[in-house]
């Protein structure tokens, strides 16, 4: 449950020798680049203790070349035998492209796992952020413990992933866990996917603002939560409304994946005891032959992706010192 | 997408010596045994020659000494390596266990895995009908080739199985899939589950049999599909809403689970042009960001199940010789 790194040191390096093999993972934000050091014989049971860890600014002209400087001064004279980024975008991670990054669109198209490999001399993975985060709550956070874990972001856009074993089953082209789009009220809203009535339409930041502001609301989602803790009428219709939404979503989710535990993040979680438990409650209440899961809030917070990051690179550096045949180098 | 039997011969057994290592498959439903045994070196890659085929009656009032016989006789003076059995209903698949049987109520409870190795003196496994079904569909009907596949049966329940690799990923609690049971319509009617507006409520056989014969349609759903065939108004509208019905959720389960096809059998899928097909063409005219994979009939009809205790058979048994962990013995 402990998060491998929850400050925002700059470089806080261990005094280390040289000799030491470690792994390093990146979290590329719009903002800002989170890095995470570790030994490269770290278990994978729990998150290790970080050799360094730090924030810089997201170098934003000419990404590759700054990403490749920060892990050249973040490595120093240690061996490095992997390299994991995330990034928040379209990633093809088999290939290690960054598709599209609305974020960083300096690297749409990019093919930065092959150029950071050829730059460092090392295996370099590229992975969406949404994943690396799913899969340090799974098995770092939240979800530790259990195999089959689904987490939930709630925020701006709702994004889902659905971990086992530590990976993430992304199906056959990469875009599966939409649960943002599923269709809840088919006589509902427009949604951005072009559908209607999606999840997104009823809980997503934007679409609370919106109710919230038409019912006379002031300020955004936050003062829409703070308002109904404080029991104020019109934000707990809305609330109540959005919970229910999401209840009917986590009923399809138990429904078609029978995930063995339910994690939801994201800006909109932070308060769980407001809406995801809530949601929690009307599951339970409507279930009839589902099989409801524990639903828990994430616990790693804004270190979620970095730890997401360096989990998955011990990952594939120990399918790779046992040969499996999917081993990406 | 060949089957590998699909006539009833009674144990056409070849002329083969007893110096052969076999496996045998059989899939046990409510009135009739199926069985296929094919050799212990068959690939998995396509349906093997199978040694011998046939049809029983279930025995029904002894079943496990019945199944035990029906095994000795077709496997003769070959050596059996492995036992697989599909039953229809709730099966404990790791340990063997016919939970509930509403078909053969004789096994409810039936430590059937146990009782045969016990017997036989081979290992034995026991799983879900459906299970056997879509694993055979999946790598060797309709989906063969394709590495991820959601296999759908529709008929008086509506049954779904996302197999990848061979396998059908099960869920935490052994109850994922259930396709039939997402909402479709929040305010339609109620639905054996308990809850209300599922899939089923609008696409199972008796939900199509009620609405066909409340508009005054003579017959059942088969007879449905004949005059919406013929161009009949009232029929038109039954399966054009239940095909709309079915669209929905194979679109969410594209946003959900992502398959990399999706392969439509049972009862009602029979005449695939009907109801599938269209179907198929509403999700291609619905969707926006969903990728959409290939929607087909299945291939292998009333023998899938067979197959696929074969299929298992012959996975468990090479997965035995690799010594990987996950073997059932």
């Amino acid at each position: 449950m402990t998060a491998l790194a929850s400050d925002t040191t700059r470089d806080s390096d261990a005094a280390t020798g040289g000799d030491v093999s470690v792994v390093l993972g990146i979290d590329v934000g719009g903002s800002s680049v989170k890095h995470l050091l570790a030994r490269s014989d770290s278990s994978t049971a729990r998150p290790p203790t970080p050799l360094a860890r730090g924030r810089n600014a997201t170098p934003t002209s000419s990404p590759a070349n700054g990403l490749a400087e920060i892990v050249e001064r973040v490595r120093g004279d240690r061996t490095l035998t992997r390299l994991v980024l995330s990034i928040p975008g379209i990633v093809d991670e088999q290939n290690g492209v960054v598709v599209r990054s609305a974020n960083i669109p300096a690297l749409d198209g990019t093919p930065l796992g092959r150029q950071l490999a050829d730059a460092l001399g090392v295996p370099v993975d590229v992975i969406n952020d949404g994943h690396a985060a799913a899969v340090a709550e799974a098995s770092w956070g939240a979800g530790a413990g259990i195999d089959d874990v689904f987490v939930l972001a709630l925020g701006t856009g709702i994004a889902g992933a659905h971990v086992i074993d530590g990976r993430v089953v992304s199906g056959a082209h990469g875009s599966a866990g939409e649960l943002g789009h599923i269709t809840i009220d088919p006589n509902g809203r427009d949604c951005s996917c072009g559908r209607r009535g999606c999840l997104e339409t009823i809980i997503g930041a934007p679409a609370l603002h919106a109710a919230w502001a038409d019912a006379g609301g002031k300020g955004g989602p936050e003062e829409l939560l703070e308002a109904f803790a404080s029991g104020d009428g019109t934000a707990t219709a809305i609330v109540r409304r959005a919970a229910s939404a999401l209840a009917e979503a986590l009923l399809t989710l138990c429904a078609l994946v029978d995930p063995g535990a339910i994690v939801i993040g994201g800006g909109l979680a932070q308060a769980p005891h407001h809406l995801v438990m809530l949601a929690e409650r009307y599951v339970r209440e409507r279930a009839t032959f589902h099989r409801v899961p524990p639903i828990v809030p994430a616990t790693l917070g804004g270190w979620a992706g970095a730890n997401g990051t360096v989990l998955t690179a011990l990952l594939r550096q120990h399918a790779a010192a046992h040969r499996t045949p999917r081993t990406v180098a």
